[in-house]
């Protein structure tokens, strides 16, 4: 257990933190929008059967943006200073978490139907995450290389491989995005993966 | 009266915090969207009379999901440390908090009606909040068996019973799921008691 | 101005006040749902003079929402303890909170239909304004008369007359179910005399 | 780099920033529900052809209140003392913050139209960022001029250049609402170039 020092009182740093976390809140609590039955007048039964996708995506999202919304935790707690470059890119990795339950409802609609509409849906929601894992990436190498930072972890310096290791989920996405246009529903599947990994992932940088 | 001691200065805890905070702020209040009348053309009085339900359904996951977030409340000043376990099983948690107004809206829109549809409705509310229950039982195990941790309550040990007091809830909530089946209606007053007993419990554990 | 005094540091009010600010935050943006012309397809200029109650409303409930939050900020600068009895009191505010936007969309919606509609929403609208400041005035007066505590005002003692000043608008809130019933658009424009009165009252707290 | 100091202990700030920060966070993720296709049942590419004015008015509106958001974060680390005017104040911002979600859907909706519905929209959105700006401005204006405030910045004392700057975008939406009976379409490209503008001005305002 740290208790807070010196890094941690870091003037301003709370406000970007709990902005943040508001985003994140609005926007895995408006997934929920997207799942059916919400004032829905038809068969429940139906409903439920034909529209097992929106649960699936709903799912995928939610342990996607617990998992940003984790590492975003971890990597604020070695931030050393705030500046406005860091302010803004911390805006677009928002930007990204904004689009999400854009992507999911997208991908959840269209993934059950013919042709060319299931394409276009999973690639935009495979580009979605994508560009939320970039953006992402993006704030943890500028943060992790400001002078002093500890990218949130005191005890253990940040090795090369544990750079690495979110490219995993960023080549996934990336193409998954080709897969979209031959097997729509594989996208869902290769995404659930994702999101598998990076639990599995942070449970075991917390053990190291 | 407690000040800020060592253990409330757990670095992270707050954001923490303030991260569920939001979470529960946004599907406590996601829940009024279910309230029929919003931009409803048709009969007021009509509106009102027919969808009592959708009003008895917000009142007790109101009360409900309230009730978890002093829990939630309380549980937390007991928390020594943060690790990635607490992190995941906090997403849980949320999670299942995120899924209320999902279900509230089900039961409000099906509870009514003749046949299977409200025996689903009414087991897929009944079935959310038992997992909201046990998501948070577990968190409430892992926390106060932290070495040091006092479940928020520094003065008072956590007793045997005290463990056992919310598994009320649990059973009703399981209990309620089968009854579903016979009465949906019945779902809605048992969920009903086991708000009231969740106040009654929560005010009863200040005053000891 | 005040430093963090002893009084500011009491263990979990932090907590208290963050979780209901988020609940103001989402319950006064949702008031903006009700606007007409998201997703309009008609006529825009005929749908904003259609629809004039929908901008009144809006404003009036922001402006009300607006002041309670404000009362909420002050008064809590004063809370000595944290317990169950207020929590549960706080939960009680909230939830007439939440329950703004719905009142709010519901006069916008029936006030300028003849008959009984436009009657019934304008009592309703008045109701949930006059639980709103009820539950307030409640929580106001178990903060203020706890041991030690100034509400908010450490240099000012509350005397009886800035007790009485918010039964101004319980009374005109009360008065206003009645004239539902005669004329529902002097609902309205009572209701914002409250919330001009409300402003005023405030700002000269402050000069005070 | 600076460290929690006296001015940043200012009894109160935090939860006048965090209700903000809420308040922003719920607006800037309400936008996503103007995007086409959530539900949407039609053909995909059809909806995301005809509907790219929404894709641009959510990209403009992201930006420009994450700008405010990135001014109003700076500003407040220079407020000394916390009194009603600037909490009103502070309200009517976020009132106008409310509204962009409002005013982007008009225009997303409207501004490809024949005559006046767009007109009309066009000028609603560029209104709305006019009032958006005024009233922050005048909470900066309050703010800097406070006793002993540096307006955010310790070591850089505000010019009277700096004071102008975002006057350009006062003039830019003052001209745009004119320009919107015009060309309704240039009201976008307009405050696309503000939107530009604030982030170089901000970036800038940091490498100084």
């Amino acid at each position: 257990m740290r208790r807070i020092t010196e890094e941690a009182t870091v003037d301003g740093r709370l406000r970007v933190e709990l902005f943040s976390d508001a985003v994140f809140a609005v926007a895995i609590t408006l997934l929920v929008l997207d799942l059916p039955l919400r004032g829905a007048s038809g068969s429940l039964l139906g409903a439920l059967a034909d529209h097992w996708t929106a649960f699936a995506a709903f799912g995928i999202s939610f342990v996607l943006v617990g998992c940003v919304w984790v590492s975003h935790y971890r990597l604020f707690q070695g931030v050393r200073h705030i500046d406005g470059r860091l302010l803004f890119l911390n805006l677009l990795v928002l930007l990204t978490i904004v689009l999400v339950p854009f992507g999911t409802s997208t991908i959840a609609t269209f993934v059950t139907r013919p042709g060319a509409e299931s394409h276009v849906a999973a690639a935009l929601f495979a580009a979605i995450m994508l560009l939320m894992g970039i953006s992402f990436t993006v704030l943890y190498l500028v943060i992790t290389r400001q002078k002093g930072s500890t990218g949130g972890s005191p005890a253990v310096p940040v090795s090369r491989v544990a750079r690495l290791r979110p490219m995993v989920g960023l080549i996934v996405n990336s193409v998954s995005i080709g897969i979209a246009f031959v097997n729509p529903m594989a996208v869902l599947a290769l995404t659930a993966l994702v999101a598998v990994y990076y639990i599995v992932d942070q449970l075991a940088a917390v053990a190291a």
